[in-house]
């Protein structure tokens, strides 16, 4: 979706080394938007994206307008169940299948051998790897690490909405997510005690609300009970702000990967 | 689906006049049947189909199975709205799900330039053609005119069902739509006339129940009032086995194609 920054710069360097042709798409897709979400004040510095994709090597920017993706009204929609059922799914209704639709639009339209994705969104990894899968679409997704600021708060292009202030309590979700998964990885297998804790830790700053803190299995669904790998997610709004992020762990004495 | 007639055929001859290399899938799929459907009853008879087949030059027969298909279970559905919720879609309800979502992994999976569907199944075509477009798939998609036999029915798979009653009076439907169409070609625009009028000619034979009769426009919305090129389409029970049929008409003075 544009606005660029060093988090995407690392799936850019990640299709570098293995590609002969790296294409990036860029494209505020209206679907996948909530009415009350942020799709209008969404950042559009198209200049800046396109210095820093040429900085990065980039040999193709595909920034199609709204009428070029949708020349006609959209009737046809891609719904990933199950994946999408949770978290993500559950607080944007909505947001999965524009997304799954968009991507396997841009899928068809550039027919990439690979296609990187963020772990940031982890849920939008999983849906758009099932979504690969059950279609049998010629591609492969690769899944590319978060990149984050030094003091741990996972790079977004949602950060620049942030006040100082805000910023200055933003980390505190990330440290939330490792103190979980800390209590995980030290033998903790009640998805409860887990998340009480990661909350307690967020609602020592008033002007944060959890609006989820999940541990769900790698088909994004949420467990009680934690035997293996698993990913610690949440959505939390720092101000008017939603900022998502989360974090993989394998419980101890798992069979993790 | 298999159970190939000389309808199939005329796709094949389509696909084999304009193409270096034609290709048939053959898959009864589970996922576009109704519980209540004839799945397991649909015919198979895959030695005469390849023999049939070798004898139309195909290259290629795709006929996977069911677990090839479907390796694990499937939590990604395409839906095309709109065109697919009249008609079929209202009696068959998720078949158009099913079949838009075979078909678009029959497509991601043989990558084809043309794909070729006959126009017996005019809502199937529309929603194929909705979802190419839609969803940027790189095919070209051909319609291809309905076979008949000699006393007007429509070649079907299903036909094999018939008694030899039922055989007899099946060639009615497409009477009834002929009689519709040449009322619409005649200057008649109420929809409600169109539809006694075959709905009587219909229901001389007891044996036959209308499930629906339909003047539809081009993206299978049902009309009131006739103004345009539209198609008129039904699906009956003779007997227990359900056939669908339709043509295609102009009203008198409108610009048609």
């Amino acid at each position: 979706m544009g606005a660029l920054h060093a988090g995407h710069g690392r799936l850019i360097e990640a299709a570098r080394r293995e590609s002969a042709v790296v294409a990036v798409s860029i494209f505020v897709n209206p679907s996948q938007f909530n009415q009350s979400e942020d799709y209008l004040r969404y950042p559009r510095p198209l200049e800046t994206d396109l210095a820093f994709c040429a900085a990065h090597g980039v040999d193709i920017v595909f920034a199609p307008s709204v009428e070029e993706m949708y020349p006609q009204p959209q009737l046809t929609w891609v719904d990933v169940t199950r994946v999408a059922d949770h978290m993500e799914g559950r607080f944007r209704p909505g947001h999965f299948r524009g997304m799954a639709t968009v991507v396997l639009k841009l899928l068809q339209i550039a027919q990439p051998e690979r296609a990187y994705f963020g772990e940031k969104d982890a849920q939008q990894l999983a849906v758009v790897r099932r979504m690969v899968k059950d279609l049998n679409l010629p591609v492969e997704v690769a899944g590319v690490e978060t990149v984050r600021e030094p003091d741990g708060l996972a790079l977004s292009s949602r950060n620049q909405y942030l006040s100082a202030e805000e910023r200055a309590i933003a980390p505190r979700i990330y440290a939330a997510l490792r103190d979980a998964a800390e209590l995980i990885a030290a033998g903790e297998t009640s998805a409860e005690a887990v998340r009480r804790r990661a909350e307690a830790v967020l609602a020592e700053e008033p002007r944060m609300r959890v609006e989820y803190l999940e541990i769900a299995d790698e088909d994004m669904q949420p467990v009680e009970h934690i035997t293996g790998p698993v990913r610690v997610a949440a959505a939390v709004c720092v101000g008017p702000t939603r900022l998502i992020d989360n974090v993989r762990c394998v419980a101890r004495g798992s069979v993790g990967t």
